[in-house]
């Protein structure tokens, strides 16, 4: 199902945007030859750092102080396959005392719009690992950055509860799973959700969109299990629960 | 231990000789901020790809044949770390009836070495699984780009074989594994080895030099195990083992 065939790219990139061109490489592709959604997800961490480093609000300017994502929805109406080229687009909308929202728009090469994704961010003090007012540090110059006229075609983050969940996976964080800051990498998760599901599935479904909540990190040599409910057909919940008992993350799933 | 000081980067490049250059991207980075061998991997058979296509005896201008790696070497005085850059060299340098051989530099910025590999690759058809000889297709032209006198400095592939061998790890092969052959993909298995050591190890041992053999394929849902044995204070002998008992992968990895 196409939603965003209308969508075109603006012929002018605005100084708040930055645009970046991507190429889908051969070994960033899932068996269907389609870019894995935990690929695309690390090439929008990595855009949005060159943003925010761009605009002296990245965390090379703040040292002590760093992002952290807590919301990350992705919609596409068609993943890029191998060798495709496409751009990305991102940009912040609006930024409260706790969160900031950043957008992204993904087109084709020509101009047609593929996919989007929102997400919503804290700002964290390293040491008390306390959120910051991002309106307090460099001046709120932050401010002047924001772009709320641009805006995405896609439903923001959603209420994720299970009623009768049903234990579908179990891992131990391994070297492979952690990241520079020492925790299981916040896009490996969504590789650990996707495996979730038998190739089989994979073979006769697409995943159109992810919505994934981060609330605590996993270290390695824990233990994870992934626990799953169908919402509705094709859509399921998930909820990563760690040793300790606690969701460290929470996602809804849409397949078509 | 630096043992590639000495080597320097060929001021002009040979037309045998394709030269790319590349990011050590912060999400291909592990907890350490090094480049992890499985991405370092990946850019290698990305760059041979390139090198092959670009002179008619890739994948793309053959279709129904494809090359096979069958061994690989990689011995690295320094990996990259985030943001490093660092250019990538490949070419090749013999064949026979059954093999080619490639090999691979990699330097700083600078120009001074930081590492090299070598590999065997054979060329097969897709239809019969059956070996080809090289010299038998586009009327012997890759004879022409065979650059011999261009060597790497490191020792070929070794013979592995385990007397003691003991089970480390245990993995159902899933969707994130499967590459766009369908089958467990050829760096994949690099992390699941390096996923058979604890992250303490990693903390205080660098992988030097990496030997893999690979000898059948593992498919989704196979449950593999992986066999360790210590050859040598930090030289460790692995093997990926299929339902079946037969070896997927054998490996050595030489850690300091």
């Amino acid at each position: 199902m196409k939603k965003f065939e209308s969508y075109r790219q603006p012929k002018e990139t605005d100084s708040r945007v930055l645009k970046q061109e991507i190429v889908a490489e051969p070994f960033h592709c899932d068996f269907s030859t389609h870019l894995t959604m935990g690929v695309l997800g690390n090439h929008l961490l990595n855009v949005a750092g060159n943003h925010a480093n761009a605009r002296n609000f990245g965390i090379e300017t703040f040292k002590t102080l760093s992002w952290v994502l807590s919301r990350l929805v992705i919609e596409m109406d068609e993943m890029p396959v191998q060798h495709d080229h496409f751009s990305l687009e991102t940009w912040t909308t609006s930024l409260s005392r706790l969160f900031t929202n950043r957008e992204f728009a993904m087109y084709n090469p020509e101009g047609k719009a593929i996919g989007f994704a929102t997400s919503i961010w804290a700002l964290i003090d390293l040491e008390t690992r306390r959120p910051l007012n991002p309106l307090s540090v460099n001046d709120g110059q932050l401010k002047q950055y924001m772009y709320p006229e641009y805006t995405v075609p896609i439903q923001g983050p959603g209420h994720i509860r299970m009623t009768a969940p049903e234990e579908v996976y179990r891992h131990v964080v391994c070297y492979s799973d952690i990241d520079l800051n020492g925790h299981l990498n916040s896009m490996r998760y969504i590789e650990h959700l996707l495996n979730c599901f038998e190739l089989d599935y994979h073979r006769t479904h697409r995943l159109r969109r992810l919505d994934i909540a981060y609330s605590a990190e996993c270290y390695a040599g824990d233990e994870i299990k992934i626990l799953r409910q169908e919402k509705a057909p094709d859509v399921w919940m998930l909820e990563v629960v760690k040793p300790d008992g606690k969701a460290a993350v929470k996602s809804l799933l849409e397949f078509e």
